[in-house]
Order: structure tokens, then sequence, then C-alpha cells
């Protein structure tokens, strides 16, 4: 289930780090935010609710899977997680490790800059990245295996 | 389940639409985006992932049922959902129903915003959501109801 010129149905979004059938999981090339990940659902849906209710709970599980790795791997100060889509209208969720140093903090990913960020603090958060993104994708493959199990 | 000093433990945070014992749901004054919801879970967790899964189910549920009376009562371009928390780090998920017209629109909510909206495009959504609240309370009665039920 493709949209003809949706960039999501056409190119992978970003750095695969998990290839499941219903949705894949990307790391986003975005400055300032080091361990920004996005959840896109490889069907071309455009709104979270135009899921079955046990697609929508595949779904937040696996956000809420990636959430758990982040926290566990990276500390985190908080994690952000949001379905906007105003410009791709193709579901797929942000989840993003947030540091109090990050580029945007306290305001949204989306808000304005408010710093830039000190190289050695994003490098040694991209040094924990290999292994943050070996556990998610073996963790997703869990999810994903139990599902089909039922 | 209180944090002394956290705004979402002590006061409602907007004109409540819903309350439950698990969490409520309230109406934002956000200028700009008249249709701008917030579910607020009652017990003070930090991170959606604190949630146990039946939990985050639940609470999904409520999420995805607020889109779907905000479609169906206000036909909107896009509805933008998301879990920050960074200046207050109470579990809580905003829900926005956007519009071409709206003040951030393509931007997220969180965004610089791009215009001054139209006084008659605001007041025609304000004219509908009397009675697109009452079934959002409605809606979310059934669905606390069957889990209480269950």
């Amino acid at each position: 289930m493709k949209a003809p010129g949706c960039p999501l149905c056409e190119e992978a979004g970003g750095t695969v780090v998990f290839q499941g059938d219903c949705f894949r999981v990307v790391r986003a090339a975005e400055p300032g935010l080091p361990a920004f990940y996005r959840l896109i659902w490889t069907a071309h849906f455009r709104e979270f609710s135009d899921l079955a209710a046990d697609d929508r709970h595949f779904c937040i599980d696996a956000v809420a899977c990636i959430e758990e790795a982040l926290r566990q791997h990276l500390d985190p100060v908080k994690v952000n997680l949001a379905t906007l889509g105003n410009a791709v209208p193709h579901l797929h969720w942000h989840v993003v490790a947030r540091f109090e140093w990050d580029s945007h903090f306290p305001g949204a990913p989306w808000a304005v800059a408010q710093r830039k960020v000190a190289p050695e603090a994003q490098a040694r958060i991209e040094g924990l990245l290999p292994s943050l993104e070996a556990d998610i994708a073996a963790r997703l493959a869990v999810l994903t295996g139990n599902r089909t199990a039922t």
C-alpha cells in the first residue's frame, strides 16, 4: 500500500536500524540531537487512528521499546515522542532522547535551536549508538517475533 | 502518587473536558491552534514507558479516541500527537487538530508561528467545540467503562 510521490513510501528516510514487515526504524541526521530515531509504518496510513487497534498497540509497543532502549543506554533527561506528519503525511513516530545540553532543550525538537552543542558531548553519545542500535534491533526482533507467534 | 511542586499534580492544566480515574482531558488555550487538547495521566509518571503495558494501551486508546473525535467533528488536515514533558515532566499527551490556516501549519505546534489566524476561521472551529467535547467525554466514558468491566 504505497502512495505515489510519498518520500517515506519511496525511500528509507534515514539510516536503517531495524527493518520489519510492518515498520522500520531509522536514525535521523538531526544536528544537535544525536539520538533522534523514527519508526516508520510500512503501509501508507495518514493518521495513527487509521490503524486497527491491534496494530496501534503493536506500533506503540515498538515506540515504547525504543524509548526503553534509549533510557537504558543513554540515560537521557527526557524522551520525546511525537507523530506529526504535517509535511509528510505517512505515519511515522519521532523518538528522541533529550539532554540538557542538546541544541533545543528544554524546547521541542521543532522549536528554535537554543545553542550549539559541544562536540565532546555529541561525540560521547555518538560513541554509544552502535550498541544502542544493536539492542533496539534485538528488542524489536523479539517484539515482532512474539506477535507473529500469537 | 503526586510529586511536590508539579503543576500537573496540583492544577487541572486547562479546561477539563473529561475526568477519569487514570487520566483527564483538558482543552489548552493556545492562540492560533483552536483545537488543542491534552490528556494528562493522573499519577505522576515521567515517561510513557514508565506505564505498565496495559496502561500504555489504555492511554494510547484514549489518545486515539480523541483523535477520532477531532477528525469526525472538525475535519482537520492532520492531527498531531506528542508527549514531550521537557518543561513539565509529568506524563501528558498533546492531541492537536491542524488546519492549513492555523498559526503554525505546516510547522509543529512548538515551531515558530507562521501567521496570524483569521478570526472567522478560528470562530468557526470554536463554534464546533461544545459538541466535539461532549462527544470526547462520551467516547472516553465508554472506553473507561469497558476497561473497568473487564
